[in-house]
């Protein structure tokens, strides 16, 4: 049996569209490149309004925002939950900007009904129960790789959607766990080509999750448009020493619009085949 | 704050009652070794009634059994679910014997209502809205560690059930994801006395699906026991070779009978300390 | 102490001259880019000199070839030794392009004389008897990452050799060992930034040995080019399928004339800063 | 073509006899167990002298010190070298232990020519020019299995000796490279039923190096006789904390020889078969 994320079952990239309804459409595949920006939390309706301005402004064509977050401690910031998607509703209508935000149970289900993209977790990519109900849903799930899973484990997570009857996945390279502390985990851009080969599905790329540090986001991101992702997920806060969550990997709004520049350039440099696709990019 | 799986908030080891409902009390923690043993799936009221019986008379006090099976391909054996709950409360009838099985979701626990232990997997082991479902049950929980998570990692997730009021759990080690392709995991037995330092919790070894094989849960399964592990759990089948899941890594009754002697033997060796604690063992 | 690889000791760039003596002199480090280029064996007079003068004519500005072969197994082929080094130096006679092999043991050093650049493999990289005698030899050494070595370690050989008095390094980043399969390694490229942080020293990134796939050296070029890499060095194989090591890793000189094209045009966009510094590179 | 490690090529145990010349035979391999101890470094007369001493007085039959000392950094202790193998070669004399020291370079072979066993560290393993030069000597080796080496690897690295014509090779679990940062690597123990099946070749394992903690040298040893090893290496130092290497994983000769009881313990446990075979082990 031919898998229904395999490649072979599919052979034209398939084409996610997210938003539309209340916002504007983002097409996610088949060669053109998304930046999706955004807090890693959601604190407050001038913060996450705010950036999302700032986002948009620069060229972001998603807004992302944690509103159920999975701690390692029990004793750290949990999000805002509920409230904190009502905020990224807010954000949503007051730029256009669809939203993705991250689920933790499928008992939060109702909760995103006006969310335009349901994000799965690194840590629940083996969470059975929640990829079937979300199979079930009909929305865009972003699909991120498990720490320690391998490409095709993370097409297998996607197989358990796509079993229910929902094809718009999206997946999301953000970083695996090596021997390596220096960077919080390890960015596996190689990925990126491997999943292209592999699967028909969009493939993005999470830098700030994968290095942990601001500094590095710019040279990954980079990296990532020039290996011919499909996305750029960056985080970026209005005032990073104070974020409630991983500030120390989230730019400010002025360092990704000047990010965004050069994304686009590096794109446009990497898809250039002699000039006849290049206007077809960004 | 001192953590409530630290040892320093309770010196003592944690002593942890399983069963004593309808079946045997089983003590997990302070020094003895328990062992639990069962198939990787229950498949038929035969299959895991007669296991049940030959473990029992081996020596196991715990059986185990896989209802609801988390697979990676959502095309394999999902397991018998609630039925297969069903028939191992017809094996705890019929044995004695406590039972443990996996949950995944914690909509499915109204079925574990008399299930004497809850197992977590390691897919599962940052599935934070099930751990705090589990932390209001009062039920004893197996949380096994994760296949790439730290010893810190797994703790803090046994503190998501603690900081809901449960202090009933024993830790697992199962392996761990390496490089090393010959097994299928790579058991880390440091962690045994790794665990026993940092916390009070009790440390038991699953030795069947951290090898992957069922000529290595002998030499591994001894090797619990020598360097202090609380339990093992083994996994056994009365014919692996048409096992539905996890044959490869089934020992037989037969085997797992002569295992039990010498893992005794072993224990007594590796706990004697000039004579004085010997007859304590086992 | 302040070690002799930290930027501290060392603010600005390192920038190491390889050749100048009998062939061009080429820079690495200090923002520019470098790409070497040749096969994994020197095979024959024919392969290595028509692999050189088609490398140099698509913009590579260094030779690579592998006389002595570190391989896994003593029955595959171990290279051609002393002959090997011979035939590069009649490529580089040939092409004016400096030569670049690796080494394994400090006894074959008398060998290297006429060679511009000495390679320390990623299985020799804490071979300290070698880094020790290379420490006094005063020629440029390429330092391969070990399969499994943290950028610090990585450090700590690159300073046995500046220790002896030796400042002419360049470090590459090939590939760490992962769990992932589906790659030869995972290219660690935030290794890239990470280095230019810690080290004066230049990096280069080798993606050939790292994917192990030559479909795969397109894009892992171009984002090493993205993120600031000051060289890359590529596998470049006439006839591929009859190469005598590494053959399923190594482009074809028109793929690879093509490469430089887009690694060139990726690597001006990711300097552009506004149009400033544009003219620079490259 | 069956390699000369495989087990197909040599159905029955190697057994490796070390010493008898000037001191006392060991044999490695077959079933029994040798325990090896002493310091990580040689540091003097009399540190390695009186080690050696309360060593051999405890039971062990082998004496281990480095002298030639692979350190991560230039600026740390690099053993006494030379001076170091004179003082082993005074402690073996008067003790009647033969002695086990690592090489790091070809060269220093002459200065092995009393040493009993030469070892490879776990940097070496795949210094190939090293092992082939150790082919032709025709001494004992014990092969130390790389930080992140697979087994087969491993094997591969002991077909180097093998194919020069030296088959008394000893091999080495000591840990290999995880994400666990708990303990200095990750002791692989299912490496010793694994290599036993893969090969004819005996093999020990290093509890010191693999946890690099002193009160986790006895549980890991304890489960290495429980497995099967064929010998056990441990670091026992007389005064640890002021130890000019590895002070934090040396036991003190007074908990060495408490352990080396529990050691014979555990290794007859384990091997009884209902009594049969006890009386030959040890």
């Amino acid at each position: 049996m031919i898998k229904r994320t395999n490649r072979l079952s599919h052979p034209e990239d398939t084409v996610v569209r997210v938003g539309g309804d209340g916002c504007e459409a983002v097409d996610i595949g088949g060669g053109s490149l998304v930046v999706i920006a955004g807090p890693c939390s959601v604190e407050s309706e001038e913060q996450i309004v705010g950036i999302a301005r700032q986002a948009a402004a620069a060229g972001a064509v998603m807004l992302r925002g944690g509103a159920f977050k999975p701690r390692t401690s029990p004793y750290e910031f949990q999000g805002m939950k509920a409230d904190g998607i009502e905020l990224l509703l807010k954000a949503k209508a007051a730029t256009g900007l669809p939203i993705v935000t991250e689920i933790m149970s499928e008992n939060h289900l109702p909760l995103f009904e006006n969310v335009d993209m349901i994000q799965v977790g690194a840590r629940n990519m083996q969470n059975f129960e929640l990829l079937k109900a979300l199979g079930r849903t009909g929305k865009p799930i972003l699909l991120k790789r498990g720490l320690a899973n391998t490409l095709k484990e993370l097409l297998m997570s996607a197989e358990y959607i796509m079993a229910g009857g929902n094809d718009r996945i999206v997946l999301c390279e953000r970083g695996i766990r090596t021997f390596e502390p220096y960077t919080r985990n390890t960015l596996d851009l190689s990925a990126v080509p491997a999943l292209h080969e592999l699967t028909h599905l969009p493939v993005i790329v999470d830098p700030s999750h994968a290095t942990g540090r601001a500094d590095f986001v710019e040279p990954m991101a980079l990296a990532a448009a020039a290996c011919g992702a499909d996305g750029i997920m960056i985080e970026v806060h209005n005032d990073p020493a104070h974020a409630l969550s991983d500030g120390p990997q989230s730019v400010t709004p002025a360092q990704f619009s000047r990010l965004m520049q050069k994304i686009r350039a590096v794109r446009a440099a990497a898809a250039d085949d002699g000039g006849a696709e290049a206007g077809a990019l960004l």
